[in-house]
């Protein structure tokens, strides 16, 4: 960990009353710093806005943490930022939410990840057994309710396994642990829709974007892992890896292609692709 | 707050990287004490053992909790002890949790709510539109992860309804933002499953016991708020209110009964009941 800011002071803690440890009341995002900058800030920050509305925060305080961040990540080439917001300490116990909050604010800089280079030229995937329940009240939104995760990222400790992809209660693919998911069939995105469960990635958002911008159609729906031997590319992607393309599923093998390839160009500027390497 | 030990110490607050914050990745009990004593301990440690096996936590250290229960409530005639066991600070960042994690243990002594001692003659509940969605991984488990309690709990802010029912997927009541919930037909309760959802409450297992032992039968199924017309009475349960009947759920009218009257005197001595009050 390269520096911390709890409410805007240099601490290493919070308080142990906070609803974000006990009720993981609140919201993340994780940000690529490059070259002294948190890559696409204003997608984290509608994300953010967005997650706060829809769980009753306080209005994100966006100036602040745009300060904040900035002092953090000063000279920093490549690293991640990390800021959580929660709805800070309640009025006692219980689950209600305060009538007047005030949030928790936590930045901190931490070291880029140590992926191996060659995961920018495709990844092996599994299939996790922890699937994700539907809810549409939390759907989307990156909340500190994250025990899904953990249980499925849980599953695996081979190295040679780069993520695991999250089913829901039909089966369907929706994710991976840490990414989101897409195949390409044709001139054609498919991502799964992220309305009942899942969470609506920074980099995904940017991917769709440039997909747009390369006239590549896009449908929502989600993938049985029997139709994986029917796609031409499938990729993974978050805001500190970029894009990862997947070279195999459950040991069923999937072509590296051109439209995973030329999306991975599009985005690697944004972030953490390896210096130098094809992302 | 009347006294804090993290880890031991007499400290305030934890430490900003614990999987707890970040992930809402650990566990938590709250006892009722009475008369410097934690009521049903062993049964909150049966949970919490259970749901530290279910999340691939370490074993919890019971001799430690106990001391350092035994510590904190010293001389509280009636207050509320809150136990937080997460997976620690991780191996940097992400999910995947630390194959050698080093617990977090977080243990608070807080006042007895000030809930209105007509509560134990009968309460009004509402019906929540925040559903619990299902996910066997988690579901029973006191963990971290309480964002649908606390999106259920922020529905209302009126005094005068006392708790809110949650229902599932399929619209069957499962339990209170932070009770169980019971019916009662003739000698016969009858309480949701939780196996898909809901929280499996140390006093909804203690109630249970206590009605084998007056010889009621149980049946384990959810409830449509439909039914509740033609049920004879209903209840609500948990650690620190013991037993409050139900009176009307919205607005509709329920008889608070002798089967509720004799399950909340078998358990009161438990909870924190009103002083020389009926429960």
């Amino acid at each position: 960990m390269l520096g911390q800011l709890v409410n805007g002071r240099a601490e290493a803690a919070v308080e142990a009353g906070d609803r974000g440890l006990a009720y993981g009341d609140g919201l993340f995002e994780t940000l690529a710093v490059v070259g002294g900058q948190p890559r696409l800030w204003d997608y984290h920050m509608d994300r953010l806005l967005e997650g706060a509305r829809r769980l009753g925060l306080p209005e994100p305080p966006l100036t602040t943490l745009r300060e904040e961040a900035r002092y953090l990540v000063q000279g920093a080439d490549r690293a991640v930022l990390k800021i959580v917001l929660t709805r800070g300490a309640g009025e006692g116990r219980g689950y209600r939410p305060p009538a007047r909050p005030l949030p928790t604010r936590l930045l901190s800089l931490h070291d880029a990840p140590l992926h191996p280079p060659e995961h920018w030229d495709g990844v092996d995937v599994r299939l996790c057994r922890t699937r994700l329940a539907a809810q549409p009240a939390l759907a989307g939104m990156k909340h500190l309710n994250r025990l899904e995760q953990v249980l499925a990222r849980g599953e695996w400790r081979d190295p040679a396994i780069a993520e695991g992809l999250m089913l829901d209660d039909n089966g369907l693919i929706i994710q991976g642990t840490a990414t989101n998911a897409f195949a390409v069939q044709g001139r054609t995105l498919i991502t799964p829709p992220l309305s009942l469960c899942g969470v609506a990635g920074v980099m995904r958002r940017y991917v769709l974007e440039q997909a747009e911008a390369l006239g590549l159609g896009v449908e929502h729906r989600g993938l049985y892992p029997e139709e994986l031997g029917g796609v031409a590319e499938m990729f993974l992607t978050n805001s500190v890896i970029g894009l990862w393309p997947v070279r195999a599923v459950a040991n069923r093998p999937l072509a590296v292609g051109p439209v995973t390839r030329r999306l991975q160009e599009a985005v690697a500027g944004e972030a953490l692709a390896p210096a130098g390497g094809r992302g």
